[in-house]
């Protein structure tokens, strides 16, 4: 390598402070491994004027013009954080195609606009690194485009929202309800004010369609995943899952089912002793199960300044240390074709279903006639009679039953007379 | 890459044979990855005569002729799967020599031998990849060299035997003995006939030291690091760790500690709310703690065919794919510094201590005080009078002490003549 490499960053929120901070602190430690100097050259900011909470290192530039990035010769590559589809669309583009390597933490803009963006880059022979998109620090992404790159990857799940872990974590340690632990998600800055992305899921289906495209070399689109958050799970499910010894998390979990990918991101139970089941608070793990090396575990911090900033520093020494081809997604193709998406309503899961029925003879029974006329298959039941009275819970788990035969069940149950609200169903993992 | 990668495999046992199938049954998903193919072409064995367990893929020649892998101008990487630290030294280092790559599962090579065969491959600029050697395809290698290269590890941890970590989840989870854990362990051919590799902690150090290699870009020589192995465990230290809310692993750990290395392999008591302590059966984790990432756990099987396999291959897609030129140790030097060792009597540790004692008023208080007088303060204990009559067990916990405190307060407890037995000892991590 040069004796010193010239970043442009775009954006010094939290993760480009907190790559200035990595640089300045570990600046001998990097040396060693490159052979020289990383220097933050330029860094991109809305209003070069605006006082800033997080100041760049002394002798940076600071440019409100985008193209000053990727119209200077001496930087090597532009770090983009800026965040959004919009002008960090432009911006990983622009610079693609004057040829610089782009290292990106934007997991909605790859979501988005990753196919475009990784035929660009390999139309260009640059660099599209990305590991800092998904699960911060955990290196995931090197995991599936290298170490694991000989394995056909049969499963996948993953805790990939930090916010929406701990709310759960919280829900499911301290017995609060979802609004509770939010507030307190809120109060210790892992929520923000409007939680919609991470609570809703969002967050968690961007990052799902990026291992996607990198566990089975296919372009899953953002639109078609079915995705469902975690702002209705009632205490009383958490419970009642912890009865069964199961805790409740939002995975994002894709299979590959007869050569078909079959994807989602949702609440679902985990067995307690599960070790993704012990992911507790704000951190990730991803579970990936390769038909060779069995199942494996990534775990750490998915977010924050430091851990981010580390995955970002990963990119920018792989693409610069060792005269290596960018390798952005791990396979050959400049364009990955699309994914052979099974119907989500052949999906196949264990199941939990909360009913609030009348608290009368003869309902139970009438339940699990219902079930087994859409062939559903009954594991085991808690009926609790003693508490409310006129309405009571009964909970079942249930064996193997496609998502079709399960919503239909659902609809004819909640059509009965004596049920009192809608059911609440959950997967099994 | 060429259309077709050659390579000559030395052994063809567990992992040859995993590699072999791997390359069958993955062939295509591979060739996605590489363009090309990926061929067996020499297999060297003990006696082509003999008849073979495993049998190499058709086409494939046999040879008892080292030689024939490092002088056949096809074949572009050797794999060395013949353990041993006698004949597979001269086979990496002649395979080095001739220019080929080298791919080797053999930790006892490169704890014994590292230091010159890295030396050797810098010098001829080939690779010499060991993604296999530690963890089997849990890719805790790549992410040393490359995912957390821009941290400083401060800290990593490792149950990195799969044998003993079996054996000691038995002896917990069934409250049984060590030599009947043992025996399971080798009905279930997860131990060998002669244990004392996996028990003694040899295999764990082996790997530890090529970690502490890639964390901290030195070469810590194997005869210098200090190892217990778990054959003396008792089933009563396993029930008393439980009580106070731990589990006993086997682990291999090393810390910077003030710029030096404090390192070692050690049966220890973890919190078994630990991600770590919750890694049972046969599986291994390696939890690595560094300055920007925070913790990084990672988890799977730590051997068998195809998890070893996987690794091996991972380690020939990265030489071949990208055009890369060899990162075999993720520092720039050709020969890496020695460890700046921290004198083991220095280490802080809490402890777990067990002493059996004569049954009697005052020996609490004289144990305390010896304690104290060691500068050794307590945290927990556990006196049990009922049971054994004339000696009774006490169990202390405490805080932060140093080896060198601790050795001499055991000194002098084993020798009160109230002491009945030696006094048992356990770091907690």
């Amino acid at each position: 390598m040069a004796s010193t490499i010239n970043l442009g960053l775009a954006g010094f929120g939290t993760v480009g402070s907190g790559v200035a901070s990595i640089l300045e602190e570990n600046k001998d430690w990097i040396a060693r491994r490159t052979g020289g100097d990383i220097r933050i050259k330029t860094v991109l900011v809305r209003d070069t004027a605006k006082p800033r909470k997080q100041t760049p290192p002394p002798g940076t530039r600071l440019t409100a013009e985008p193209s000053d990035l990727w119209t200077d010769p001496d930087i090597d590559i532009v770090v983009e954080l800026m965040g959004g589809t919009g002008a960090a669309r432009t911006l990983v583009a622009e610079s693609l195609g004057a040829g610089k390597h782009v290292v990106t933490a934007n997991k909605a803009l790859l979501a988005e606009h990753g196919q475009e963006l990784f035929a660009l880059a390999a139309e260009k022979e640059r660099g599209l690194y990305h590991e800092a998109s998904v699960a911060g620090g955990i290196p995931v992404i090197a995991a599936l485009k290298e170490s694991l790159a000989a394995n056909r990857i049969e499963k996948m799940v993953g805790i990939l929202n930090g916010t929406a872990n701990f709310i759960l974590s919280e829900m499911t340690d301290k017995g609060q309800d979802f609004a509770a632990a939010l507030a307190r998600a809120q109060e210790l800055g892992y929520a923000e004010a409007d939680p919609t992305f991470d609570v809703e899921g969002v967050d968690a289906a961007h990052k799902l369609v990026l291992l996607i495209r990198l566990a089975y070399g296919c372009h899953y689109p953002l639109s078609s995943l079915p995705v469902t958050g975690i702002s209705s799970i009632a205490a009383e499910d958490i419970d009642f899952a912890a009865e069964f010894g199961y805790r409740i998390k939002l995975v994002g979990q894709v299979r590959s089912v007869s050569g078909r990918i079959e994807a989602g991101v949702f609440p679902a139970l985990l067995p307690e002793h599960y070790m993704l089941a012990n992911v507790s608070s704000n951190f990730n793990a991803v579970r990936v199960q390769g038909n060779a090396v069995g199942p494996v575990m990534l775990y750490g911090q998915g977010a924050g300044a430091l851990p981010t900033g580390s995955a970002v520093l990963a990119d920018v020494l792989s693409l610069i240390s060792y005269d290596r081809r960018p390798n952005n997604t791990g396979y050959q193709e400049l364009v990955l074709p699309d994914a052979d998406i099974l119907d989500p309503e052949l999906a196949g899961f264990n199941h939990y279903f909360r009913f609030t029925v009348a608290d009368r003879p003869g309902v139970l029974a009438q339940l699990a006639r219902i079930m087994a006329e859409h062939n559903i298959s009954i594991s085991q039941v808690i009926q609790k009679g003693e508490a409310s009275g006129r309405r009571v819970p009964v909970v079942f788990l249930t064996h193997q039953a496609r998502t079709r035969e399960v919503n239909a069940a659902i609809t004819e149950i909640d059509a009965q007379e004596f049920t009192a609200a809608p059911t609440v169903h959950y997967r099994i993992i």
